[in-house]
């Protein structure tokens, strides 16, 4: 049995959701999945830091109360984030990121990663700044110091993209995906198909909590196109930039152009996709598309995110499920350690 | 780099169509997969069978006439299906069986499957027999003998199911699932949604090749019966039995069923499911059920088959994809051996 520790980078409601996890279940992963897990640091822009390579109490930690430099109130806590301490210094096998998406130049967590992976320590993160910006120079630098660099989280929180395609497809080459990605633009659709204004749906996202206060990267496809550059450069072999892809939000799209779609037994859905060219080269967009009814997307609904991956052998696989939410996108983060963990048994082959 | 030498148990379409994928890719698989596959043996009730331990030209297998005995016109081949020579003298490390699923009893499959588990051969195989009514026994045999047994081609032929819930899952516990999970059926109210009656619909299928000449196992559920019990018993830790399934087909739908059915913005799908319930026990059926049309699994149109998982983390997640079809179903072959060469790589650790 393993036990590995964790420090915890950003201590939002994901990361707060994973301590709750392994304040809840740590037991049962001993025999279900051959790991426990033990937190030894935990650091947050408002929350401030705590270092103790003895260990923290997972449930304490999930109970913090959210009030500005609370983790000073905790035994050697301290009201400053000191992030690079709690990377170098905790003894951690693995980090934990999940600080927020700077889609400009995926800053401070690209460093926050590149720390950890040069010191050696696995990486686990939700977010989809450094793998769109930085990923294969961190993936690069996770090969040459033998570490794990997973993100599975980055695309549709804990729903398995990624994992699926590059392990569950592997053997029938995939050609290109096409998905709903962003739950907030998909949930405006829905809600404009029965008869709400564009301006009253995004409203309504964020009330729900799905939009955050400034909806543009959500609804204009800024977001979408993180997650495209993801998948291509991951599943396509790709080496795109964000700037290579064509984008297109939602924000244009009228009541009327969804009541006609509807007459015509279709329905506009925001779609990021990408395709890889017989010359080996890929294009990628953002765009409203007009899907029909039996276009295997059509009918996902509300939040849900879904991607279709088109493969030689095994024809269109699509898979659907959240996209977001707290627990679901702490789930990706246990589901990157799942794996690292296996393949560390295979490495040690 | 890994050799493994294959036997090939029924030279149908499956087997036929992997034995051209080895012909076409074998040597790619070497650096995408880490290792090739030599054909050391082949036998199927109508063809015969044929042994050749240094391995056998995989492109003149794929291309063989499909007439009584073929196999006897290739140099050392037999008219005679010596189905127990192939399986333990043919020196073959991994037995693909796709032979015919006989829902009564599971055989010859499952002897066939003990033949090679008890010799300490891996086993991968698309039949449901097998697994819906020895599954338990099987896996226990391969587990005595250090070897794999893998299934995946039982349920939705390569679409990745079972592996998807085991392994990406893990972690989320899965506490039931509701799947399309026959092409013929789907296939059928899909033709009927656009007018067509019940018998046309299936003669439709019949003449496109989806469906038997007798198509009762489709249309009464009988077939999806099997993959509930390989899943519920997969998944959710049953040990179901086939007659534990309450089980009805379609064909008592009518024409103004399925009319009805839109005027209410729903539509009839043949629903396998299973749940387990707070003390343990689960319960499983085969039924037509109403969809309303923003259930994830309302959309899934023609021969297409999808499977949604509820699970406490990560809550449903739906994949759908093939159902069927050679090539989609010797993919689910390869799978497995992809599997079992990476389970092996752990097990040398």
């Amino acid at each position: 049995m393993t036990e590995y520790k964790i420090a915890l980078v950003g201590f939002g409601g994901v990361n707060r959701a994973l301590a709750q996890l392994i304040a809840e279940r740590n037991e049962d992963w001993k025999n279900a999945l051959g790991f426990t897990l033990k937190i030894v640091g935990v650091t947050d822009l408002f929350l401030g830091s705590l270092i103790n390579r003895q260990g923290l109490d997972a449930a304490s930690l999930a109970a913090l109360p959210v009030t500005k430099g609370a983790l000073a109130n905790l035994p050697g806590g301290d009201a400053v984030a000191r992030t690079e301490a709690v990377i170098k210094d905790s003894g951690a096998d693995i980090i934990a990121e999940a600080t927020f998406t700077n889609p400009v130049d995926g800053e401070p967590a690209t460093t926050f990663c590149r720390w950890a992976l040069e010191n050696g320590q696995h990486v686990v993160t939700t977010n989809k700044g450094p793998i769109a910006l930085h990923g294969a120079a961190l993936k690069a630098l996770a090969q040459r110091n033998h570490v794990a660099f997973e993100y599975e989280g980055s695309v549709m929180s804990g729903t398995p993209v990624i994992r699926l395609a590059r392990q569950l497809l592997a053997g029938s080459s995939i050609n290109s995906f096409e998905g709903i990605l962003n739950g907030t633009s998909n949930f405006v659709l829905t809600r404009m198909e029965n008869g709400l204004g564009f301006t009253e749906a995004v409203e309504q996202a964020q009330a729900l909590g799905y939009a955050e206060a400034d909806p543009t990267a959500d609804v204009e496809g800024h977001d979408v196109r993180l997650k495209v550059v993801i998948l291509a450069n991951e599943l396509l072999d790709a080496s795109l930039t964000v700037s290579d892809v064509r984008c297109n939000g939602i924000s244009a799209l009228t009541l009327e152009d969804i009541d006609q779609a509807r007459q015509n037994n279709a329905r506009w859905k925001l779609i990021g996709a990408a395709t890889r060219h017989a010359d080996g080269s890929v294009s990628a967009s953002v765009e409203p598309r007009l899907l029909g009814n039996d276009h295997p997307l059509s009918s996902i609904g509300g939040a849900t995110n879904a991607v279709s991956f088109s493969s030689d052998l095994i024809g269109t696989v699509t898979v659907s499920g959240p996209g977001a939410g707290r627990t679901e996108t702490a789930f990706a983060l246990l589901s990157d350690i799942i794996s690292l963990h296996q393949s560390a048994a295979q490495g040690r082959e």
